[in-house]
């Protein structure tokens, strides 16, 4: 009998998420963990199997395809390893071997960024494209980047890190301990810290209403609800965050000429502020030719790295059967 | 019989080169015009045939499998079309049927970064890699991106535009219209304009003497020389060029993961300093896992954008015949 299922799972800093979907995309169980992150290596995978055990109860193996799995680390695809992973204790731990051990079915291992476009790729606002990069923005900006309809992984397969060009020599320290990169401008944590200063500096700003008048409390999530609803201070501090993305994206479109931009993430999908004025300045200065790029608001959510690392472990199935 | 050459021509905003050129890359004559610019789109057309008139004497026309040729421009490569120009009169001139109607030879145009791009990855220092970005110093900084072992040109053929990346977000103005891309750190105007602070600065460089005494003199291979021979200010401005084109290619080794970097462009292959500082930075800040990257100096020189045209009009004579 063909599978009908595959098991999506996209690990998170914070939490698990697991999905039982299927062929066309839709999550028919689900299931969240709190990522047991002080815990080690083998707590998380104590979680997944756990995790996956839930939603497959009542299945029978030969129904499943395999299991996706995407990580916020930086994965060597070709063979299959986690080489580095920042904010859970991944690197270097044989994360395809002990799962597939325990759960006696095929595994593939992915970067979370990459299982995102992939998941939007094949269900979601990038259905059909062949060239589009996807962007997403959180607690770090990632993403990835479909060239002539695959996902360009690169030699090792740490592609689409493009949080991590260079936008400004002389900007701010990164996460990673560069300087200047689109995550310094882009991601929760600078948002963070241009809000404090914002609030500093417009005294009535709902940003420190909303955060019970204490500066310290402010997180990104209160700077977008105060920007949404109009304040100034809070539209300041998403729109540079938008003109920076848009920076970043301009030199990518210019080197890739896609046919769309993807935004995505907690950070672009709910603040359209950010896409905006993203586009406005790829359409200001990006090359002539190009300025008509595409750029769209991912459509999946947080269900994108579940679906899209599911429709990876059903690729990998279908490429060891032969089926086209 | 099968053919055994093809044309390749590198159409430059000085001078068109072409090169009667065997399978291997072996290019088995050449010939040089001066491109005239004032005259228009048709005079360059001419000088095009008069140039191929002059390499293929005695060659029957069933000996030769197309005419390749690189532009100055962005083309549509799907479409075979200029859509801009900037250094010739080119823009919306369709150089494919005009050159192909006169010459009775299939033709195929592409971005002269890409057809370097192209004869570096058949002929030159870029044999046999699948993943690898090659970027041109020059008058402008150009460049082709290879993934998968492929040309990525991008949805409509406008892509490996490596000199248009912002790097720094309030830097100076760039020619295409933009501010703060690597062109206007890393080409011969930026050169030119760096090197005369630079010598103003330091009184008794070299810069200046082998200039004449006249700061207006000054050119990029002016600054190269004094550069090359130890000069203090020209080390400087040499130094910071290969530094920005590192703070650039840090984020294409992120982003796209390439097994090596080409360098090429008479800046690139002319002054080691160039490579050796963009090395440092790659080294110093892209992500753990692809500080290894190779940066490997272009070997073709001059040859590769004929050589390279003529690869490409081999590639789609075989496509057209079924060749592979």
């Amino acid at each position: 009998m063909r599978n009908v299922y595959s098991i999506g799972l996209d690990v998170g800093g914070t939490r698990i998420a697991a999905g039982l979907v299927e062929r066309k995309g839709r999550i028919v169980r689900e299931a969240k963990l709190s990522t047991p992150k002080a815990a080690g290596p083998f707590a998380i995978v104590d979680a997944i199997v756990s995790v996956v055990g839930e939603i497959t109860s009542g299945i029978h193996p030969s129904e499943i395809a395999g299991v996706g799995i995407g990580l916020p680390a930086q994965i060597d695809f070709v063979r299959q390893s986690v080489e580095y992973c920042t904010n859970l204790p991944l690197g270097g731990i044989d994360m395809r071997g002990l799962v597939m051990s325990r759960l006696k079915l095929p595994v593939t291992i992915d970067n979370d960024g990459n299982t995102a476009a992939f998941g939007e790729w094949r269900f979601g606002a990038a259905k059909g494209l062949k060239d589009f990069v996807m962007v997403t923005l959180g607690t770090g900006v990632g993403g990835g980047v479909f060239i002539s309809g695959k996902l360009a992984r690169g030699s090792r397969g740490f592609g689409g890190e493009i949080g991590h060009m260079v936008i400004d020599v002389d900007g701010p320290d990164c996460p990673c301990g560069g300087r200047g990169h689109l995550e310094s401008f882009a991601a929760r944590p600078a948002i963070v810290r241009e809000a404090r200063a914002a609030a500093a500096t417009y005294k009535g700003s709902s940003i420190t209403r909303l955060a019970g008048g204490d500066i310290e409390a402010i997180t990104a999530e209160i700077v977008i609800d105060a920007a949404n609803a109009g304040d100034e201070a809070a539209m300041t501090v998403m729109g540079h965050v938008g003109d920076m993305l848009g920076e970043g994206l301009v030199g990518l479109v210019n080197v890739l000429n896609p046919q769309a931009i993807l935004i995505g993430g907690g950070i672009g999908e709910s603040c359209p502020m950010v896409a905006e004025h993203a586009t406005a300045r790829i359409s200001a200065e990006a090359l002539a030719g190009r300025r008509d790029v595409r750029v769209l608001i991912a459509e999946l959510g947080n269900d994108a790295g579940v679906a899209g690392a599911a429709a990876l472990a059903f690729e990998d199935h279908d490429s060891r059967e032969g089926i086209h």
